[in-house]
């Protein structure tokens, strides 16, 4: 093979690695017109659609192509894409916040990046630069500004999303993949229901298995539960209280970790989760809540609401419908709460088990006072009226 | 509100439910300009596009749309669609066979529609008429026809597929819908191998398990298995023979149903093949073997190359390792077996078990007595030089 040392450096004849995700490559096309902005009555989660979208390309031969932001509009994939066929698709859940200082937030996004790495890796995506990434959300975020909504517990949702795009049908991981991400303004997940929200305990079906993927954010782990979620609907329930095995031990309700408080008979507070065995996803609020609790207890912050001196004991363990049956009967249950990014954290008002109604205590405004502390003092992070570790993480401006 | 005899016969004033699919409706748009077709050595299974494609689009408010037959071309999707994100996607995999008489035909296409609907009940995807879909797709065939390879052993391969296309992210079921078909010539599937495939056995990563999605076909039931046939390749392993329990049991093998030959002391064939628990596709090809086995017992047909008065008696029950060792150390075993639309029957050569390979028996051209008879009489069935039953249905041209 003649050398030419015009071949990007390659002078050797080898083949040229794939290129890595250069965020500074990024192009942006702006949309010619505007889209009116929504007002907050009208928000629904997940339907509106802003101006613009990230998107960037892989393939084999050449690695990750141009990043672009450009305005919202559809995909273009070719009918044999391995995402329709086979499902090598990941996502992550984030919000961008503006608290009264005017500044965009994000809160622990490089958690995000290296939960959406590990679901790509885990269907055997290609890799990518999660700085990178990060990156060009902030630029993307930077670009949408204007549809952070600014009412309390209102955000930004961004959904990053990877989708396999091999154009094959035989059986293989998909070699090639487009990484996108939209946006859209959010809302309150549940709307002033001071009740909480209704779960039915569910363990046919099952949401997750050991040496499954269900402790990964791929795609794939919700479809299956979109059938027991309309039987559960029918039956007069919000949420599925996803169960596993013969001891039923709690997974995750809907698609929110979960969270049972429980009052100890020396005065401390009990918060218990089931501990990340691979079928639950380890979920960032579900981390932050643990760690909050867990700060309070050591004096570091205190949540809003909650009396300094209440020792928070935290436990990542197996809790099993019959433990929560039996602290619900000896009014142990101070509280029971969902937690996740849309949602942040909801309150459990019943639980339908084995054809009866666990009831769990009605508290003002729906959560009791651990969920209403810790939700206050994670939405105080995320608007930055708190300062807590390195949780919220401006939307800095960086000429690239 | 007033009564309007006008409004498509609902003058009631009732919501109009939403349309039936329709085969009639279809309309075509032949491509102006047609491909050239490959050669059959060229061919590389699920990478040909051919010329057309079939498309119909169901909407919660009007239902099935017009079916169209078009020419082959991009899908174009919000961003949003369910199928990137919740993955409410399913498939079929089917075959059209031209046979020596020049008649194109179908395998057993009723049960492949029978599958897919039960297929799109399990994601909560909108029902459809199954006999619509087959009408549809005998139409598409014909005008894909001359894409159907004429050489023995090759086939056009057909992908029915229903995609999710509801375009918000709260995470409910898609209440739209996108069906589509595509085609693609195929050879054989192992081509020129005698030594038969090599399973690595795995049983940290588990395909299925109870109360999960194993026993329908959906995308999603695929992409799990990525990562780990990757680590199977780099051990030099073909496939993957997908284990469950602590009993180690057989399920699948690649994305084949499996089975096991065994010589009996009496000199009688046992035929084994796990049982349909849920956790396992119910393979129309795995069917057919069981009823082709049965039926060369009760002497309805003779397997090519089998004596007559060889018994082969089946069993659906589970298989463990242990006994694969058992039966394999005893010189039991006469062969092992995958079966599916794609591969029709593959024989397995040794199976990576604990560190140490099960060498099965070698026969000449691969595929043992039983395997090599049960593809020969499937074959014959599918390119219609033997009857039996109705499993070779013509695509007939039927004026709509």
């Amino acid at each position: 093979m003649a050398i030419d040392s015009k071949t990007n450096g390659h002078s050797n004849g080898a083949p040229k690695a794939p290129a890595e995700l250069d965020a500074s490559k990024l192009v942006i096309s702006l949309a010619k017109e505007l889209k009116p902005l929504p007002t907050p009555e009208e928000l629904v989660f997940g339907e509106t659609k802003t101006d613009h979208m990230l998107i960037v390309n892989y393939d084999p031969v050449n690695g990750w192509g141009t990043p672009e932001i450009k305005p919202y509009g559809p995909l273009s994939l070719d009918p044999m894409s391995s995402c329709f066929h086979y499902c090598p698709n990941v996502f992550e859940g984030m919000k961008a916040y503006v608290g009264p200082d005017g500044e965009a937030r994000l809160f622990r996004p490089e958690e995000n990046m290296k939960r959406l790495a590990r679901s790509a890796d885990r269907v055997a995506l290609p890799p990518f630069d999660t700085k990178a990434v990060l990156e060009l959300l902030k630029r993307f975020i930077e670009v949408e500004q204007r549809w952070i909504p600014t009412q309390p517990g209102y955000s930004l949702y961004i959904r990053p999303t990877i989708i396999g795009t091999r154009s094959a049908l035989g059986v293989h991981a998909s070699d090639s993949a487009c990484l996108y991400a939209i946006v859209t303004p959010a809302g309150p997940y549940f709307r002033g229901d001071a009740k909480g929200i209704s779960l039915l305990a569910v363990g046919e079906s099952v949401r997750a298995w050991p040496g499954g993927t269900g402790g990964h954010k791929l795609g794939l782990n919700y479809a299956p539960g979109f059938l027991p979620q309309r039987l559960a609907s029918k039956q007069g329930y919000d949420q599925i209280l996803w169960l596993f095995g013969e001891d039923e031990r709690l997974t995750e309700v809907g698609a929110m970790n979960v969270f049972v408080v429980a009052k100890r008979e020396d005065g401390d507070i009990d918060l218990i989760t089931p501990h990340l065995d691979g079928t639950i996803l380890p979920g960032i609020t579900r981390a932050s809540t643990l760690q909050l609790a867990q700060a309070h207890t050591a004096g570091k912050i205190i949540l809003p609401g909650v009396p300094a001196n209440t020792k928070i004991h935290t436990h990542e363990r197996v809790v099993t419908m019959s433990e929560v049956l039996r602290l619900a009967d000896d009014q142990r249950i101070l509280e029971c709460f969902g937690v996740g990014t849309a949602v942040l954290v909801a309150p459990v008002g019943r639980i339908g088990w084995r054809g009866k109604d666990i009831n769990l205590p009605v508290h003002k405004g729906g959560l009791g006072p651990i969920g209403n502390g810790l939700r206050t003092a994670i939405l105080e992070i995320q608007t930055g009226v708190r300062q807590f570790e390195d949780w919220s993480v401006p939307v800095v401006s960086v000429d690239l």
